[in-house]
């Protein structure tokens, strides 16, 4: 096991999370928590692998995804009394999961003969589509439509992988770099409040 | 015609039927209305061969279903003010629909050789994936993640219905006994108000 | 360049519009509108290229889409305060956008080899999921199912597209007949207040 795909994992956990909690906020019972978190996880990487034509959705087949999937909703319920004291990690850990998620959407929509443009909105939707399907099922406006420059920071990290690739920087080194300014970005945001313009018409 | 594809046709116009009462409860018109009834019975079906990779849609090209659907139409408006001497065999027939629609879901992702576990999950997805895109579409909170132990109910099926398979049961035989399995779990949830606890986070 | 695929990128670039307003309405940011101004645009000929089971989806891999589609966002900043003044133009166009997407679709879908009514409900498909998407993204009521004999006038341009092809009336002429006819039951229904009837149930 490569240490990309353990992240990718540590994010699928991570994303879980986010549809277990937000499942529970809406007092859901714990089925409801179980697909909510699921459509959360693997949301993103589905519709991309439908966009892009592929022929297997990659968690079908793949026992590990439901695993880490399932698992996260006793691991919410043990450490719920202390989830504020986590929200670093878990915020770091989905910054991390959007990352990778990008930049595995990106390689698989290259892989499959996209171009870079639209090879980057296959990792941006790889990265943002889960949350989405997550808030549609619980009747909130999508989060990304509202808050946080996060969509943002998944296409720039897009765009610097892309410019990793097309400079031929080693692999790994453009994983951590691509990586790095996802986080940078998206904790730059909320540092320094910033925010995308409204559209005003 | 089997009994099988005859009893999924039911499945199919119940299906039809509920979506057709959401859409007259939200004040749709009838174009709404057909919509929303053709979207609760066929959206399950359609996702789980859209996830399974399976080359065409079952209802495409087989004008069975719309023909079925359509006629739902009609038939709710003629016995509009009979609907509630008819809630039991409604009530009933729907929940043969998510049996068979759990079964034949399972039988088909088997056959298109994903794992035990995966197919049970397709199961349960051809059996309420129909019934959420209604909820998302008249704007409510899907109904499985708040009440009955609906899902529930498929997923029991689905698993009585592979040790059926695993223990080389009789095709018939296994289909009335899973059948009968996820009928009763429906009923004795309702008779004994039995739901699965809420994930409290 | 035809026509034909000029005026179906109106017909995309005026329904990108009408997904970046409805989202400036919402008070989404920049990114929120580019997101949903996109997914009106190309969500109905998307899940019609998904349902008869085209290899590729017709905007991925085709730079002209995007471009058309984003180069709304500051044209509709632009002409914000002049916008009332085009409602008649943006009406126009987005009808002719809708009979062009109901042609485009039903074509693709006999060539995919459809029977007619598929082939109708596919056309249909091509022109309404898209503002159907809009209002889910956007927590509104889909405006199809409550207002305008929007979707049946998709269904009638259908109806006699087909007709058109059965008689084997030119390419052309049958283009420019059937989108009159899709707008004269869109502008009939608006003088003439029809709309059809509610679902009571």
């Amino acid at each position: 096991m490569t240490i990309i795909s353990i992240l990718d994992l540590i994010g699928t956990f991570v994303f879980a999370i986010s549809g277990i909690r937000m499942a529970a906020k809406k007092d859901l019972d714990i089925f409801g928590a179980a697909v909510i978190g699921f459509a959360t996880a693997i949301g993103g990487g589905t519709v991309r692998d439908i966009l892009i034509g592929s022929e297997s959705i990659t968690w079908i087949g793949d026992m590990t995804y439901p695993i880490v999937i399932l698992s996260a909703i006793p691991f919410t319920y043990v450490i719920r009394n202390r989830l504020d004291d986590i929200n670093k990690p878990l915020f770091l850990f989905d910054t991390i999961g959007i990352a990778l998620f990008t930049i595995s959407g990106m390689e698989k929509a290259l892989a499959f003969g996209l171009n870079p443009f639209m090879a980057g909105i296959m990792g941006m939707t790889s990265a943002v589509v889960g949350g989405i399907i997550r808030d549609i099922l619980c009747r909130e406006v999508p989060l990304i439509f509202r808050k946080e420059i996060y969509a943002t920071a998944c296409l720039m990290g897009a765009l610097i992988f892309y410019l990793g690739i097309y400079f031929e920087i080693a692999t790994n080194l453009n994983y951590v770099i691509t990586t790095g300014v996802v986080i940078g970005i998206r904790v730059a945001a909320i540092k320094l409040d910033l925010s995308l313009p409204k559209m005003k018409v």
